[in-house]
């Protein structure tokens, strides 16, 4: 074990929950904005925020994802390293909230990796995930599908949540993604709403082929696979509806030579795969196009595959 | 074109359908038993049954998988070659009826095969998977987990049916199936019938990852996660009640080492994937010790995934 530290800072990444018809179990996370929380112990007891990162974001501990996550590391480690002990957290929020690009799963990630470097790092990334999911699901349901490629990097395939098992999945060398996000919000609560609780059995098989089949896409670098099984049809066809402009911009992304395009997480982001930068520019110009000819703006970015994950930023020694 | 023949036998293997979590779009052929076809020219036009196998199946054209994929080559083809001539079949079985071990796929492939070798191989293997895929729409639905890799051998994923998409996964080394099968006949059509019309959404996306982990674990040869994902929560819950003494002879196949198992095809036939062939024969015998134990007799065999699928076996030259 580590010696413990006077504050430590953990970054944590953005990326894609679902990739299409990977409800729930295929996420990956993207290079760029992600949100970073620095942990300082303080003499009053317990986790409390010092900044929520955003005016819109809770204060009170029990509902920021990251202090939520921070609180579920302590009783994790449970023992008198942090027993009476308190934990300010800071929150640089770079992500959009309630944008699809899994800003609640990187404030708990970073929240949780934070913490643990504070105290000497005696989780280790099973726990930390563990502890990062529990927040997560106060916050947006119980899913893994962010918080695993946030903390682990990559492309992430969650096999089972109850007993966890992950399976990293290889990243192909040309892969880039498109975000495209409007100017919506749409919470992860309200876009869970709107997915059927039964689904026809011949649709629930379709989509089980189409997550074995960007597997095997990824697995043997086979681009035309992989955008052939971005064929969601279980939430994209309920989600459309609660999202202006998706519709445009994705059959726009597939013109101008994507592989797939969907939904990012629950929306309003859309995402599209794509081979090579200029494909990247081109599609990224043409969802542009599209969301402004359907009266919104929308920040659009190309991005490769975040292989990182989560990283501890800065961590001042000192013993207290 | 190669030169008409006089008469043509082919073989199919039979299989493993499902394989488990990959109900109608996972399937793999075994190595060791299939079924056999032969079609010679006839001068009665249309296609006739001179032997159907088994004297359980019917001798009607268009009730047998064999002649209804002969008949359906003879659709695709459509010319001269088979304006009003006539071809004979002898089907020579090996795989049990309604076993479970895709019997009435491998029959439609052998036929399809047979007969499009006696015109001189017009069609390409696409249009023979959709000629067998139709005989075996007539006899017990339509899938493809049997019809693609009785064609092609290996393991196969059918990522869709319309358009017609196969995924061919990598078969892992040490990879050995146990195929067991009490002294039970369950038909597809039946086996089908018990199968919920409507999925809960959480049921839906755990088959999903599990369909996903196959093929990761088939790609990175890892036997824990290929076992870990032979999880069936659709088909193997309502089906064990068709199946009995299948809930212990999996239980006695786990014990053992399987690395998992669940119903070949519809069933009644069993199925343990295990690592190794000292696995195999320890699986085997508890496996058969099950069905032993309750009051059934039991034919088991351990088997490697055949790779090469269909193949023509004789083909006796000469103009007609």
């Amino acid at each position: 074990m580590t010696r413990a530290a006077r504050s430590a800072t953990a970054f944590a990444p953005g990326g894609v929950g679902n990739i299409g018809p990977g409800l729930d179990i295929l996420g990956l996370a993207l290079d760029g904005p992600g949100d970073t929380v620095k942990a300082e112990w303080t003499d009053e007891p317990g986790i409390r925020i010092a900044d929520p990162g955003h005016p819109e974001l809770p204060r009170e501990p029990e509902r920021h994802s990251a202090s939520l996550a921070a609180m579920a590391v302590f009783e994790r480690v449970g023992d008198e390293r942090c027993r009476g002990r308190g934990v300010s957290l800071t929150v640089k929020k770079q992500l959009p909230l309630s944008g699809g690009q899994g800003g609640s799963a990187a404030s708990a990630v970073a929240g949780a990796v934070a913490v643990n470097a504070l105290l000497g790092s005696p989780l280790d990334p099973f726990d930390l995930l563990s502890a990062a999911l529990e927040a997560e699901e106060h916050v947006s349901g119980r899913h893994a599908d962010n918080i695993a490629p946030a903390l682990l990097g990559g492309i992430v395939l969650i096999r089972s949540l109850e007993p966890l098992d992950l399976v990293r999945l290889p990243v192909p060398k040309e892969l880039l993604v498109v975000v495209a996000r409007p100017d919506q919000q749409l919470r992860t609560v309200e876009a869970r709403r709107v997915l059927p609780a039964e689904i026809p059995r011949a649709v629930a098989l379709h989509q089980a082929a189409q997550v074995g089949a960007m597997v095997a896409a990824l697995a043997s670098n086979d681009y035309g696979l992989l955008g052939r099984a971005i064929d969601d049809r279980i939430a994209e066809p309920v989600r459309m509806a609660l999202l202006p402009g998706f519709r445009e911009a994705k059959r726009a992304a597939m013109d101008a030579g994507a592989l797939g395009s969907s939904i990012s997480g629950s929306g309003p982001t859309a995402f599209a795969l794509v081979r090579g930068a200029e494909a990247g520019a081109r599609v990224a110009a043409a969802m542009s196009a599209a969301y402004t000819a359907s009266g919104q703006h929308s920040e659009v970015r190309v991005a490769k595959v975040d292989r990182a994950g989560a990283r501890l930023i800065r961590r001042n020694q000192g013993q207290r």
